[in-house]
């Protein structure tokens, strides 16, 4: 198939999770948030906002909500996407109108939509220039002290950070789904092949055990399963209930 | 700023509502496909499908239901987006595990997370391939009789199609907010510039009157605003109660 230097970056990502000790300079990050928000925006509402962390004393504390990853505090830039429908809220009410339709799940999803966008195109960004990224879920972990940190209002959400920096290693590229299984024609397609799965619980296997030197011994399956039994970040729920976000 | 062919493409972005009449190869699809596959996965779950669709009638039913938008019917293809549980749901059952923790609001929006990562990098895939894009959020216009048409099982969520194919328009780029509004140092900053709002309704009022030939006078927080007096989608909330997504 023929490819391009953009399809090839796609193509060979893989997240960093050490980065040198290099910090970004002011023209990459603006570039970088300049790319991020370049990407496609549901009605225009532009209902995300980012927040650039280069206060040490902040990245301590997300890393310690963040199971303690140590590249969450020691990166070139940490940036934090949140689905903002607080920016529209106070143009609304400047313009006097009840702003009671931001909190709806149709808002919700389309915040989230947004902040995914741009942040995709900033992961993107960086691995054109070089650099490693990260997305930080875990930040969700304790999502009412992330929120106090960063001093979000109402309305806002912390989705996710994203690590950026200067690669210190290189590891391999994980095995995504085969085709067939993430891929479906037409119609939803209820069976994925047994074969199909079988043969990336192998190859998912293999990447492990390269990767561990042979100490580590699991298939993607057994990996889902395992994932189900704990329910976890319990706290979203009544997070969205406070912040106004996506009741009804 | 130093930028490269990768940025270029990112900063290059327009959505494309009208289409010429050529179909993409099953090369392009597969490329598409596994360029979307590449995007960072929350957890390594992979908590999402993507539905290409091709044939007309499907097509055209979908476009009944996103506003009879021409361009969700002919386009170059069409892919649908859908936040996905069921897979791993029925992985989880084969491990006889209690998939319960599935039915999370932490689960839905990771699915949400992983489909937007997929789909953000699948436009840029394209737009790198000289193709063209559009977002079409409206397929939730009617999103029980999307699911029925796409025949989607419990579990699975449909967020966005992406219609994509040869550009028959040539659009200007849309301006997006000032870079200090949607960007925050460390902490959120609740009172974004009222210059820096100002001078982008400016920007945006003179990017209507230019793609309208004066038509169409518009601001965009004047936008914004009208937005808000019109909550719908309503059906959307109780659709996920019904797929067992997100509840708790």
């Amino acid at each position: 198939m023929k490819t391009n230097p953009v399809i090839e970056t796609l193509l060979n990502h893989r997240s960093i999770r050490k980065f040198k000790d290099q910090a970004l300079t002011e023209d990459q990050i603006e570039l970088l948030v300049k790319s991020a928000q370049a990407a496609s925006t549901s009605s225009f509402t532009q209902s995300y906002s980012i927040i650039g962390v280069d206060d040490p004393e902040i990245k301590k504390q997300l890393r310690t909500i963040a199971y303690n990853s140590s590249y969450v505090e020691h990166n070139g830039f940490f940036f934090v996407f949140v689905a903002d429908q607080y920016r529209n809220k106070k143009i609304g009410q400047k313009y006097n109108e009840d702003t009671s339709a931001l909190d709806t799940t149709q808002r919700l999803i389309v915040a989230l939509g947004d902040a995914s966008f741009a942040a995709q195109n900033m992961a993107v960004a960086a691995e054109s220039m070089g650099l490693g990224i990260c997305y930080i879920g875990s930040i969700q972990n304790d999502i009412n002290r992330t929120a106090e940190i960063l001093q979000l209002p109402d309305d806002v959400y912390p989705i996710f950070g994203l690590a950026v920096g200067y690669p210190d290693q290189e590891p391999e590229k994980k095995p995504r789904l085969p085709f067939d299984v993430i891929y479906h024609k037409n119609h939803y397609n209820p069976e994925p092949s047994e074969d199909a799965l079988k043969a990336y619980d192998e190859e998912v296997g293999k990447y492990y055990r390269t990767r561990t030197g042979g100490t580590r011994e699991e298939t993607w399956t057994g990996q889902i399963a395992q994932g189900l039994e704990n329910p976890y970040r319990k706290a979203l729920k009544p997070f969205l209930e406070k912040q106004h976000l996506g009741l009804r």
